[in-house]
């Protein structure tokens, strides 16, 4: 096993956000469940556009997230995940380079444009999101550098992009390089939506210990297992991974590692503006501690500090110094 | 005189934002002003893109934000401006049309692409901004819509577009079709620079009685006048407009209006976190209140308001509900 020269890498969407606030009818009149992730074409797409607030357009993608949270926090991180040759293409580029994140995936010529993330934000702060995949969908397998894999001491992948087929298979060449080379493979379950679709897969990577870290939320590990007790899914899912991570919203999150269960609360936050990247921006604390060799209870605490950030701004990426206040806390 | 069915129509560049954060040493390296606006070629853009801090995206332009403030303020209101048919393009035209301000510029297929500002905000909220034209200097003057311009009660003009020549006559053209109409003409100075490459003809279309409504800042209508003392410099210009309309950021704003001069305080604000948009909301929230048929106190008050809440946040369009606001303090 050689020696790393990233501490995580990551497979995910290469998606632009356009966010804007919408109230909880127009919500109800477009028939998409509040809170979700839905994939959209691009008729539907360009319907629910016309039909918005003005909005403001940011990198999103959820690991592309998570990354670009890493890397604020002092990690060595790459991406890779596919956009198109366009201007969002370029956006999205752009901003996760401008971290530092090594991302190399050569944009895509060809039809359909670069993907983007309809958000409609609620007054409550909660985040409905419409997906055209776009070009994301297109990441061919090939585009999984295994030199970049192996570098890396931990690959990370998100469930969202177990729904198109060519990442798909990305994502399964890339946890086999990993695990070649001795990597830890982590792995966010993304949405309960997402889970229904895939929940034998995921079962399946869990059951033949492809996953080393698991994360999700209350509403995920309860879809997962199909069991409506909080405590009753953890327990149905704890002894099948090394390391499981829940984020359970103001109530805060909770690991299990080794039969061992840590808690820490949600950090205080004056407003909750947008949760847009909540759960991409815990799981960003969380790998940025663990790659820093600290405690599962400091890593659960720095998660909720960077989710804590995310969500008292509108967008879901960190706009605030996220080492400076992890710095003030933990030191 | 026919009936109004627009209270403004404003000419503009019509643009895309870029908002980052920069510390002052990376705009000291750059060697632009911090404050200023300048504008600049594709290999400029391209390497200060490139060396920028992650942003986000968000329709912009000077004139163009006006009138979204004024449509957030129920103003009905028409914008004439020039993007490319490009992805930064329909952003642009979708956030317009979604405040429901009547935009018919027909997109321009060839290149440049839309235009885009590249917006370095420190963290004392000052804004400095590096200007790519692209498509909007290529506003043809029949893009120029002359029933609309006749059927507005007020034609809006930014100075900035007076720097490439096919708007500059669009907006001559439109001047004369206003006056014809008698209708008014609001024009705002811009920015000091701008006033250095156009002094002359600013100083001619305000000689010549075209104007009606001139907005400047403390820094613009000294340039304009080229005299240090800001009494002095309102003093050389009152008399020449009907209607002249000064911000002096923390300061407040005065109006002079046939020798009356009237000054409102700044509305208080916990936090300037980003001045991008101010002067510009500062005239929507004036051009509404004068839509409205408010006193030019309560206009000026409106102003504040509007500039109040677009420097509370990062980008350069209203976020709040600017209706309730000043409803909640003017009735």
């Amino acid at each position: 096993m050689s020696a790393t020269t990233l501490d995580i890498v990551a497979i995910g969407n290469a998606i632009v956000d356009v966010l804007a606030r919408a109230d909880e009818a127009f919500i109800a009149a477009e028939g998409v469940a509040k809170g979700s992730m839905r994939l959209i074409d691009t008729e539907t797409a360009e319907g629910l556009y016309g039909r918005m607030a003005p909005g403001i357009e940011a990198s999103g993608g959820s690991a592309a997230n998570t990354v670009a949270g890493i890397a604020a926090l002092g990690g060595r991180c790459g991406f890779v995940g596919q956009v198109a040759d366009d201007q969002l293409g370029k956006v999205f580029a752009h901003d996760i380079r401008a971290l530092g994140v090594d991302f190399r995936t050569a944009p895509r010529s060809d039809e359909p444009p670069t993907a983007r993330c309809l958000i409609l934000v609620t007054d409550d702060g909660q985040r409905t999101m419409n997906t055209f995949l776009g070009a994301a969908q297109y990441l061919p397998a090939e585009s999984v550098d295994a030199e970049m894999i192996a570098s890396a001491a931990i690959l990370y992948l998100e469930g969202y992009l177990w729904d198109p087929e060519q990442p798909r298979a990305a994502m399964r060449a890339a946890i086999r390089i990993a695990r070649e080379n001795g990597r830890k493979v982590a792995f966010t379950l993304s949405d309960a939506f997402c889970i229904e679709r895939h929940r034998g897969d995921f079962q399946t990577l869990i059951d033949r210990g492809e996953i080393d870290i698991l994360f999700a939320n209350e509403t995920e590990i309860r879809s997962l297992t199909q069991i409506d007790d909080f405590e009753a899914a953890v327990a149905a899912v704890a002894g099948r991974v090394p390391l499981l991570v829940v984020t359970r919203g103001d109530e805060g999150a909770i690991a299990v590692q080794g039969g061992e269960r840590v808690a820490v609360p949600a950090e205080p936050i004056a407003r909750v503006v947008d949760t847009t990247g909540a759960g991409d921006l815990f799981a960003a604390g969380f790998l940025a501690g663990q790659a820093q060799g600290r405690s599962v209870g400091d890593c659960l605490t720095m998660g909720a500090i960077a989710a804590a950030e995310v969500i008292s701004h509108f967008g879901a990426r960190p706009q605030a110094d996220l080492k400076a206040l992890v710095a003030q806390r933990l030191g």
